[in-house]
């Protein structure tokens, strides 16, 4: 799967999450982060989302949003609301969340051959 | 090394810059990378860089300034110009790249244990 989310023409808005997991891989974390992710793409204003993580826990997420109602809705969706909860209990030793507002952007790929 | 950038209070920018690599990794790719990165952080208006990269070639770096203006400076730097056309000829087979303004954010860390 390509990582990189077809957003379309900006105005709109990114939630970049960094995060350093704790040293315990808990399995219940993977299984959390699938169900996260399927649930956030159908949150209305959801646009697309970009994650990396890397063999040191390190990670980073970005979802895309249309605007910032539909950031807080998902913010405050139940059952996101206890995977947070979970996330500060077990999972993280160390998180930074940015909102932001998405003004340009520009792509480059490189054409497929045939 | 801790990959959360310590910012300041936003408002600030943030360039998001999503990555898949050909298959080819040079050798040359990794001094680039070094080297630019040392090099980001001597330019005015520069607060920090996170960047995850997995096994893949699927990478994510978020570097963070103080402006607009911080940022196209970085950008039309020499040295930084000759690096992003090698990565249209070598490095990337595609990536998407966004500039935003943060408008929030929040923190989580675990307390260190003495």
């Amino acid at each position: 799967m390509d990582t990189i989310a077809a957003t379309p023409q900006p105005p709109y808005y990114a939630v970049i999450f960094t995060s350093q997991k704790t040293s315990t891989d808990d399995a219940d974390y993977g299984q959390a982060a699938q169900r996260m992710s399927e649930l956030a793409a159908l949150q209305p204003g959801y646009l697309g989302m970009e994650h990396v993580g890397d063999s040191t826990g390190a990670a980073i997420t970005v979802s895309y949003w249309s605007d910032l109602d539909a950031i807080r809705s998902w913010q405050q969706h139940a059952e996101h609301l206890e995977a947070q909860a979970s996330g500060r209990e077990k999972w993280y030793q160390h998180y930074f969340l940015r909102v932001c507002r998405v003004e340009r952007d520009a792509e480059f790929k490189v054409a497929s051959q045939h």
